[in-house]
């Protein structure tokens, strides 16, 4: 249960999980900073960002389906239920613009 | 410093930049984990891996510069001297795939 | 013209501006025939693909933008006066899974 | 054999592959404006959206590919006869700028 500090996110329940891959993702890009150190072969050292966009892509694919599940859905059912659409309208066109950002990133 | 032992890369006299900038890449990794740690907003996080997957492409970017300038330029010009394409023709291959792979990931 | 057999979609308010918008990419996909025919550099002939993968994006960010705002928007409330999520949990499955195949696209 | 007027590409060989590949493209957006034209599911149109990004950046991809095994390649067998990198310099940059375009789009 969250306390009035602590806001739930959509990804919140999965916290955990998260936190374990930008961890390994971490770990990954310190890996390709000791390839550029140790002057591994360049098409290697580009492997191996394309592995850490992939994983990162996930990751964001990831917090946007919990978000739309969570806090879009949300703000939709509010909306419906007090007639004010203001703050489902914000959290589209926020929505829309990350994924805008996603497909450009 | 450089013994007999180490291959020059293409990317070896941007080295230090290159380890910069993957240094601060991987400070961005750590504040996204503290982002979702500290329950942060999703569409903040999104924003911040979206950054970080451009910093990531810049640098694959500057790679594959330095790799075609270095690497599979000496390839052609070994090629042109011996009549041989064979290097030639795998570094090529190899190229191609990781600008595919750049592209798709 | 609309008969009671067709359904309204997200876009079917801006549906002429998407068909001009698409009539307008396929002269730029038979440009790129014309190009290739009259042997244009490749270098121009990449470019002009590149403006077409834009502007399909922008019309798949329009679409997608749609189809949260209308279909998304009606199952999430259809489910919150219903009391039934199966449909709007596939309709969100739905569209999670077309924002990845729109960011890995 | 090429005449003086019509200059030979590195796409030469696969012109008639491309103009196919280009043609089923044509086709596939003329399928989308029907698609829109008779009110087809939001993500049904999306879907196909993204089966034509994927038909270009595979045309890209080749197109690249003949580009640097062909005018990249023939600008560093030429700078290394001549001695005079600046063509080849020049064909490199503009190979980059279009790898990030494509990377991009």
């Amino acid at each position: 249960m969250s306390s009035p500090e602590t806001p739930t996110r959509g990804y919140t329940q999965d916290k955990a999980a998260y936190a374990r891959r930008l961890k390994r993702i971490e770990g990954q890009v310190r890996g390709v900073q000791r390839m550029i150190d140790e002057d591994t072969y360049c098409i290697d050292v580009l492997t191996q960002i394309s592995a850490i966009q992939s994983a990162l892509k996930s990751v964001s694919l990831g917090l946007m389906e919990e978000h739309l599940g969570h806090c879009v859905k949300h703000a939709v059912e509010a909306a419906h239920d007090s007639g004010d659409p203001s703050d489902m309208d914000a959290k589209l066109a926020e929505a829309n613009a990350a994924i805008a950002r996603l497909v450009k990133s």
